[in-house]
């Protein structure tokens, strides 16, 4: 920390990461104290493996992940640094071409299939740090046409030499499943062996891993249950791809560490994810009544807002807090980047509802390509900006907080990152929930199920007479009209059924067996 | 209208769009009915060509556009006519190669420069209908990096057969001029003529036309005073771009017309718009104060939620309302696509604060690349996740209305996105507000301008001597210290100048002179 403490700024020198409160009504009183207190001995707790997330029985353990001596237990160590060792190795026998695609050729394309906690950390670090010599693409939902898409990009030549790895903890997300059939569907077309260019990265004896293990795929690796989805980002699911896209792993992870190590700064002043928490705490009075804005000035940062709003939003989120009582908890995350934000909702936030406080993100590159002149006379008009913004919100009574990079490399990134898990991890603490399960997940997927049911239920009547949706809830056996009538919605879109308006009837008539 | 209007749903056949309510408390009292009447009258003035934008007096014309004999001159209409027979002239010519490079090649690369107003809808249009044989990329920022990173990937082949659109309204917009400075010196480092692949979308005798004119660029289009920015997609500045990208505009402008014309029905029960203007009204009790989360489950539509972000925010934030009352206005969006949202943050939409009511979009589509099997099996998924979704909210009284497209193409495009512009028109008269200007922005852009003049006088100081930051203020006659420390930080992070702190003083001593 240095002499700019006073300007309401904590500068981590080593670290080339200043946090900046000045535009930001920052009074800790001693209840605020406190609770910053008493969150630091929970996040001690945290640390040495208790049992923080009660309702799925688990610790959490993402911090250990870039310190593991922190872990408690040898084994749990050793599982780490053995990660380590595994993609290190794998990174350069792919790199320097002893393991090459079936058909002979360098893998010069990195295909990522995910959804959620297991991608949104992969696109953002790719768009971080992109790589000129090794593509990378995702495929991150069940949409057969935005699959379709990015496969239609690709020559033989290209799906030949592509690496997919497929992302899943729990090995049956049903959207990675099901993109993951159509790859592999696709490979077959063109008789190349999918399985020799695909890796999985999920729990030990998952349905994806015994799918891997039977069909013989390159490569397993293994997430624990202790590494959550939304928190995986320093976990073989990132650092994997992450090294292969030839980022440096060891810095970013090194940055992640430096950063939780602030964060253990018992003096709540001084402690950038405490007084980050408290800025929160306040800007919402504890109940997230005002949204958060994260607006990076840098469009290589543009997907940072999608991944905080994961992180923040899926945490934070939560009927329930430990003690069972319903509090209805969240605090709501959009953004994408700035100049650009300025063009589009910056009229509201300076001078509409005043329901958010702004996180803006400053970094300082240096320039490769263009002269030196027009870069900074590019980067001259972004600072301004950025100044600019944050002083007219000020001067509207708009509080706002800065997050300054010396650069925007591995570590400052790992550092940014570990701030916000941190950050969520007290608050969280503050407010008394857990942060580290989503039970409210699979409600929407109970509904699903029955979607799915009641469509394959009408997908084998098979009677060529016109029937009405009276009839056919009987046929089916099924009560709930609403969700017969939206399945046969679309199976009349998908061209499987027909249907008929009988003049005095409002409801048509359906037609199956149109095979 | 048909016989599901029972269902709590409008479906607009001719147009292949569906409206639900069924899972939104839409009670229409009789105050709520007057405004909606009276809305419906000042669109009636609006469209007539009345002043409703008093602050800038101008005329607000985006429905003129798809509809050119609406338009309150004869003038105007020929203007719109001829637009259209502009662009498909050079659609043509460009398409048939009777316009090649400078190099005679043909454009197979079409490169887009604006920000705001000027590209989300360009970038929300190619995502929908994306052209396999014609590239297309953005620059969006005065970001040098990001600039850099899309310049470098482009051979000098590629950049030889790359034509440029450079769009700006005022034609002074600095990001966008900032990139064409970067564009112009990158052609130049390549020896290539930058002029004879340019086109300019700008308001005639602008900065950007007058550039463009002096150098002699392939090609000129103007803008007119009474198109927005935020309401610019069925102007020339996106139908250009998206007619040389082979997207069906005539489609595109009709669906735009067919939707303004259900729009104008005086059943306020049967206007579409109307009944979404209601909606939001009913959601944020006429203040906004829930946000509005879009979920499209399709790839294709993944930046409509960014496209209605400013579409939105920058028409209905407003401090004052057209009394000159100050009422702090304003509706915030966000959201991304669906099923790949609901593993980000849908725990919090189900469980957490209950500030926001969704709106869902559903469209359906045919394969042409995958199996039919295939196809289904990721497909059923996709609607099993909305419904499943969308229920689940219902279950926990979260409210959501659902947009569902008999299949995503330009005319059901073009009408969904009239749909929300009326919808912005309605709600806007609903609350008294002025939605076609952006004061507020201005008060940062001056902050910026003080930003850089101050920059300009730091880098005057020629004296070798070390500076407190006191006897600077001094030296270039400024008190705002603040802003002088900040240009300092960035001066010094450029390596422009340097800095020492003496042991006794907390402030630095600085340096000049480094160059």
């Amino acid at each position: 920390m240095n002499f700019q403490e006073k300007q309401k700024k904590i500068c981590l020198d080593d670290l080339g990461i200043c946090f900046d409160f000045s535009h930001f009504p920052l009074k800790l009183n001693w209840s605020l104290k406190r609770r910053a207190k008493r969150a630091l001995l929970g996040l001690e707790d945290l640390q040495a493996g208790s049992i923080v997330n009660p309702d799925e029985n688990q610790m959490v353990g993402h911090y250990w992940l870039r310190n593991p001596q922190l872990a408690p237990t040898n084994e749990i160590t050793q599982y780490i640094e053995n990660t380590w060792r595994e993609i290190e190795k794998l990174t350069k026998k792919i790199k320097e071409g002893e393991i090459l695609s079936p058909k002979g050729m360098r893998f010069n394309h990195l295909l990522q299939v995910g959804i959620g906690g297991s991608i949104l950390g992969n696109q953002l670090l790719n768009e971080c740090f992109p790589n000129e010599e090794m593509r990378c693409s995702f495929i991150d939902n069940t949409d057969f046409q935005g699959i379709e898409r990015k496969l239609k990009q690709m020559s033989k030549e290209q799906v030949a030499s592509t690496l997919v790895i497929v992302i899943s903890k729990s090995g049956k997300t049903k959207e990675t499943l099901n993109a993951l059939l159509a790859l592999k569907e696709f490979w077959q077309k063109l008789s190349l062996d999918f399985s020799k260019q695909a890796i999985a990265i999920t729990s030990k004896a998952s349905p994806l891993d015994q799918q891997a293990s039977q069909e013989n795929w390159l490569k397993r690796f293994y997430l624990r249950d202790w590494i959550g989805g939304r928190t995986s980002i320093t976990s073989v699911s990132s650092i994997l791809p992450a090294s292969l896209l030839g980022m440096d792993i060891k810095a970013f992870l090194q940055g992640a560490k430096q950063m939780d190590d602030f964060c253990r700064e018992k003096e709540v002043e001084k402690n950038p994810a405490l007084l980050f928490a408290c800025s929160w705490f306040l800007a919402g009075k504890g109940k997230g009544i005002k949204d958060m804005v994260i607006l990076p000035y840098r469009d290589s940062l543009s997907s940072f807002g999608k991944y905080a709003q994961q992180l923040v939003m899926e945490s934070l989120g939560k009927r329930k807090d430990l003690k069972g009582k319903v509090v209805e908890q969240g605090l709501s995350v959009y953004g994408n980047k700035g100049s650009s934000d300025q063009h589009s909702f910056l009229q509201q936030l300076q001078e509409g509802k005043n329901n958010f406080f702004a996180v803006f993100i400053q970094t300082y590159e240096q320039n490769n390509l263009l002269s030196y002149t027009i870069q900074n006379h590019l980067e001259d008009y972004l600072q301004a900006c950025l100044y600019g913004t944050r002083n007219a919100l000020k001067s509207n009574n708009r509080d706002s907080l800065l997050l300054s990079l010396e650069t925007l490399n591995p570590s400052t990134l790992g550092a940014m990152i570990a701030l916000f898990e941190n950050t969520v991890s007290f608050y969280a603490h503050f407010i008394g929930i857990n942060a580290y399960h989503q039970p409210a997940v699979e409600k929407g997927k109970k509904n699903a199920l029955s979607f799915l049911q009641t469509l394959e239920k009408l997908r084998s009547i098979n009677d060529p007479k016109p029937f009405e949706l009276k009839e056919i809830a009987e046929k089916i056996g099924e009560v709930n009209e609403g969700r017969i009538f939206t399945c046969l919605q679309y199976l009349e879109k998908n061209k499987e059924i027909k249907s008929s308006k009988k003049d005095d009837k409002i409801l048509p008539l359906f037609y199956f067996n149109q095979k």
